[in-house]
């Protein structure tokens, strides 16, 4: 595969320095980038996707809607960058970008973009067919004259899943905000007895944006009883969290840009049952030994492994019905995940959820959800 | 353009009985797409994106992020349907779906739905290639055998287009929300004096989500003096509502899975300057004559014309820097669109936003928007 060549660039940590501006943080990823480029004989990168456009250029994080951009980037081998965008984006471009590198298109993106940059790019311009649509390819390529294009699918995540120091404090604040929620739901759910699954969501929802995040990462789990054992369970206003049973946790929060995703379980009643211990001993302990697994140039799926092995011995793997974790960064899901045929060497600066869980229908689920940085020696567990 | 042999087809409403399930609701609008498939010669249709998806079965409206899809749907013209999921989701796709015709595909679902569909599909199958990735497309165009793809973007939305009663009733309310919390809104202002932008918009957001929204519509406008030019005002913590001036606020919700969408304008202060009068005035009377001209045969661009001609008379057109409207309904952003060059005929059923505004960088700006639904002699405003 073309990434293969891309794979020996170690993961230099940038934003040391307190004095760098955000400008010089996006910069130096661009910098990065175009020691890629160079490495894999690229003129040129086009950038597709909303987080890696702002992770290049701190331009837009989201787009308006899943089928529509707020803009793609440029990025050249040479040190010449464009930003394209709307016209609805411009003021918030210029405030970003050289006036002169901005190119404002019409509805017609794909064709305009292939004219406006027939003649402006040559050689081997690189893109990730995963964040094109067909059709938006079809009209650039078909209108885009004198460079050869050039899939190359995984070199931003490539980038991207190295977390800097400056990501690193963003993710350890996102992850201390989702931690201090975890700790103040206990008692929230004493006070409100009896409150039901979708209220309690809300309830969450308000904690994180009243203390600093921006949004939900992703569409909250707070399942109780029988529901925790659903993957995709979603919070009803019809199932009250009142009468003995195991309630189960996972948010998360985007706090300046970058996710959270914890998940924890919490007994409602007097004494939690044997089973729901058992269970809870179980999944901690396989998180224990997954954990402590983790460190650089181990391969992720012998994290997950460790997990399994330990749930073998247990005599309860059929009940682990899902990988053990997955990168979180600007998405929740991100690159590497850890599961059973997942190659990817660890390296400082990942950072990975690490979430068993056994889950038996009749009854309900347990998992308990950490996210850890892969450290030079080890892994550091994130929010605590 | 293949599109163009589906126009003669007239929209229907559907749903007229309070007897229907939404499971009939559904069932019906795919016999509507496979009437559309056997007038074109096409013997299934692959829908990738999230919103046709869930209109055509109920499953899932949202994709858990931009690049990770929770589900395809195929819809066969001689009634075998098929829905395709990971098997996170494969609790809650049956609770919608024969589990016959459930197909789970691994992390790698372009292969597997190439490989499964092989021998169980025939004939030309139907896509949008504006709703796949060129990623995703290479690996299922690579692995299915014995079909014809045929790309026919605008299908899904042009059935799509036409709203039914149960989608009225939805977006009715939805609207009618967006319309509550508006007229909550100057009391709230008065309250709270010195809110800032960022403030007022969560205190909206709140509104909504407390009066049975389930989130925002898009991220929320809410932009005092100056910042009402801008076309992508973020909500800023660093500005106070306080001083003279007008307030911008473009938001919108969703209810029951649609999305309202309005604009209104507000002056904070005693007496409304005379210039923001006078904006207003051009606003609100550049936006009653477009909606006194929707009704059914009118070509879209004829409605702009209307809005731009009025400003024109008043020579102010230099100020009115966008489209005048767009389609709503499960996305914010839809078909019709209302701009310049826009040849779609309005048909009763349509449901488009109506938004003049007027812009001065120097001074602010004024917009309102509401949202109208074409109905078979003219237009109705929602809402209100």
């Amino acid at each position: 595969m073309y990434l293969a060549e891309f794979l020996c660039v170690s993961g230099t940590v940038m934003a040391e320095s307190k004095e760098l501006t955000m400008a010089d943080v996006y910069g130096q990823r661009r910098e990065r980038l175009r020691e890629f480029l160079r490495a894999g004989g690229l003129s040129c990168f086009l950038v597709t996707d909303a987080a890696s456009r702002y992770y290049f250029s701190g331009f837009e994080l989201h787009d308006p809607q899943c089928n529509e951009s707020a803009g793609r980037l440029i990025v050249g081998a040479d040190g010449e960058d464009w930003l394209c965008t709307d016209a609805r984006y411009l003021d918030a471009a210029r405030r970003l970008w050289p006036a002169e590198n901005i190119f404002i298109y019409s509805a017609e993106s794909a064709l305009d973009m292939g004219k406006f940059f027939t003649g402006r790019l040559s050689g081997v311009l690189g893109f990730e067919a995963k964040s094109v649509s067909l059709a938006w390819w079809e009209v650039f390529y078909g209108n885009i004259r004198g460079v050869t294009m050039r899939q190359v699918d995984g070199l931003l995540a490539r980038l991207r899943v190295i977390k800097d120091a400056d990501e690193l404090d963003r993710m350890r604040r996102s992850c201390a905000l989702n931690e201090a929620m975890m700790r103040w739901l206990p008692g929230f759910l004493r006070e409100k007895e009896g409150l039901d699954e979708a209220s309690l969501a809300w309830a969450i929802e308000r904690y994180f944006r009243e203390h600093g995040a921006t949004e939900l990462a992703f569409a909250s789990i707070v399942a109780f009883g029988k529901n925790g054992a659903l993957p995709h369970a979603i919070p009803s206003p019809a199932v009250s969290v009142a009468a003995e049973g195991p309630l189960l946790v996972d948010v998360g929060c985007r706090l300046d840009g970058y996710c959270s995703d914890q998940t924890r379980v919490f007994w409602v009643g007097e004494r939690p049952s044997d089973v729901y211990q058992k269970n809870l001993d179980r999944v901690r302990e396989a998180q224990r030994r997954a954990i402590a697994a983790i460190r650089p140039g181990v391969p992720a799926c012998t994290i997950f492994q460790k997990a399994w092995d330990y749930f073998v011995s247990e005599g309860c793997e059929h009940a682990f019905t899902h990988s053990l974790g997955h990168g979180v960064g600007l998405e929740t899901h991100e690159a590497p995940s850890l599961n059973a045929r997942a190659e990817t060497l660890l390296e400082p600066g990942m950072v990975v959820t690490v979430e068993p869980g056994l889950y038996y229908p009749e009854w309900g689920g347990v998992r308990w959800e950490y996210m850890v940085v892969v450290t030079d020696d080890g892994c550091e567990i994130l929010g605590s």
